[in-house]
């Protein structure tokens, strides 16, 4: 892997951005490993449990990053086993008192440090209603792991930068995880998950061309980030980073939802980011950039097609990967161009304004 | 009604803004009390149905606009009728060819012209399930209404204005009257909502206070919109229309998840509109309110609450109503600011850029 250039994953040299944000987002291929080893078991005996009950709906509760791992989940299990996913609103337990009926459901609860008081109140809702639930978390003494019956681990080692990478993806490893084994007989799709830790270390080699792309777009102010499918999942988690890092004001929309309504924004001041990986979605971005171009808007594309990397106006190549794993690869350079942006604005990228690692919600 | 200071709603008098955008937000009242009239005996026809059968989730098929009065519908079924719901991927049927669960549900399919495919593939997929489906739309000949089982119609006139303004409000009014009608016995629901027309008209009054505000505001690039529970749904409504029709780049998000990352963004610079009805949720809003303010954000209120919009910079003040129906009237200024910043700027609001009436997508 030709990774001497920019010193990304070569032990001894200077590593290409000194903070912990970088150092975390490097580790994305060993974390996604470590979970797929150490889960894989686990998720198994899960799934066999579950398939023996009436399961309809699976029922996801989350915020923040993980509400966008979350939504990755609601389409590769709407996709690939046909369930219906309902995302929780955790407000309707603690501020309206309400408990939402769960039969027919899992719940799945995600938060990295497991403390949220929302998230709690909806695994409490599902107990009382005899329904499985089950923690994803990255910390396994925290109240979520104790309170669920089931607990899925991260195994991301301890976050320390404020704005989560190395737990998103872990996320999205554990629900591809739990996709696979529901499938079950369908074995290549463990094959195809267990393939990706080394196409993620192959991703780290965008870092120069995103670097080169965050100094074309310094002083960048607004955009949009476009995705569909698997992908919108990608452009809400990429454009959360750019506002946390960048403080870009970067607005995700699928681009369906985008022309009913925003495409009105459009003019050559705008950028449309687009997470375009070929796939079932694909025709679909390549006539949505065209749609774009048309109307005279700039094009910045992350995407495995050569096609779609022609069309726009800047671009970022990613190793090519099955449809429902490629966010597990979109995302990073995404991650990337709003540590270089932040970094170009002279922004400290371990210390965003306003965040706090631990948000306690109600 | 004090509306003569501004010729609202006097006729003979020349119109404050001579735009038909203008004139439908003002028919909005009108609008709604026709919906309630008319679909009334339908409505409780149709729950009376329902209860019999084994309901214990609604699924939700939407985009733009009515995508927003779904995620009304998801709050106000979660919170007064303990209903999950689902709000359907359309992608995952055209885009992917998947066939999610509908097993246990309702699937309502909102749609103001009733032609767009994706929304249609979920009707189709829902009868092919033996799933009841019922279609919420203005067209009572569109394809949508041919194909569901049953109709609500939504008897807003024609919809001329490409950004929707009185479709939004009779669709929060038809699954209000869903809503009452499901909760049955407790008939003073129904009392409230039948109220609500008479206030609607009140509302328009602020327009007087929202052009001024919109002056102190002209050349807005970028705000957060901000709703929590009931409000969620008219944070997303404003933003959409900001976008639409002044370009501004209007984020929404519930307080809860703007705390989980975006809040990084704030400074003396970006400016916070929060709709904040008194209610469950207004203790919330009070701690959100001092939060941004301590972090020397701007404020906007949109509130019946004296004690809310002394905490905010700017505000503006509605009529109070309770807090499940809230939405029909803090809507109203957010339609209204949204046109005024437009006519600021110059723009035309009844040709917004890139814009169509009908939208079809896959």
């Amino acid at each position: 892997v030709a990774t001497t250039d920019d010193g990304t994953s070569t032990p001894g040299q200077a590593p290409i951005d000194p903070s912990i944000l970088r150092q975390e987002i490097g580790e994305q291929p060993e974390v996604l490993a470590r979970v797929l080893d150490r889960e894989r078991a686990n998720v198994a005996r899960l799934s066999i449990r579950w398939r023996r009950a009436d399961i309809q709906y699976l029922t996801i509760v989350a915020r923040g990053s993980s509400d966008n791992a979350a939504s990755y989940a609601k389409y590769m299990f709407g996709a690939l086993a046909d369930l219906s996913v309902v995302l929780a609103a955790p407000s309707l337990y603690t501020l309206y008192g309400a408990e939402p009926k769960l039969a027919h459901s899992i719940v799945l609860a995600i938060s990295q440090a497991g403390e949220s008081p929302d998230i709690l109140a909806v695994v409490e809702s599902a107990k009382k209603q005899r329904v499985p639930t089950v923690a994803i978390t990255n910390s396994p003494n925290s109240t979520l792991a104790k309170t669920a019956d089931d607990v899925i681990l991260l195994h991301a080692g301890e976050e320390r930068s404020v704005a989560a990478t190395k737990t998103f993806t872990a996320s999205i490893g554990a629900f591809a995880l739990l996709g696979a084994a529901w499938l079950g007989a369908k074995i290549s799709y463990l094959d195809e998950l267990l393939a990706m830790p080394e196409l993620m270390y192959k991703v780290l080699n965008v870092e120069h061309g995103v670097k080169s792309l965050a100094s074309t777009l310094a002083g960048l102010k607004h955009t949009a980030v476009i995705g569909r499918g698997f992908s919108y999942s990608v452009a809400f988690e990429i454009a959360l980073k750019l506002k946390e890092l960048a403080y870009v004001a970067a607005e995700p929309y699928s681009s369906a939802d985008f022309l009913h309504g925003p495409v009105a924004m459009v003019d050559e001041n705008l950028h449309a980011l687009v997470i375009a990986p070929t796939g079932r979605a694909h025709a679909n971005s390549l006539q949505f950039a065209q749609a774009i171009r048309n109307k005279g808007g700039r094009l910045i594309g992350i995407s495995d097609s050569k096609e779609f990397l022609e069309l726009a106006d800047m671009g970022i190549r990613v190793p090519e990967a099955p449809e429902w794993l490629s966010p597990l690869l979109t995302v990073v350079p995404g991650q990337l161009l709003a540590l270089h942006l932040a970094r170009a604005a002279g922004y400290d990228v371990d210390r965003p304004r306003g965040l706090t690692k631990v948000t306690k919600t109600i």
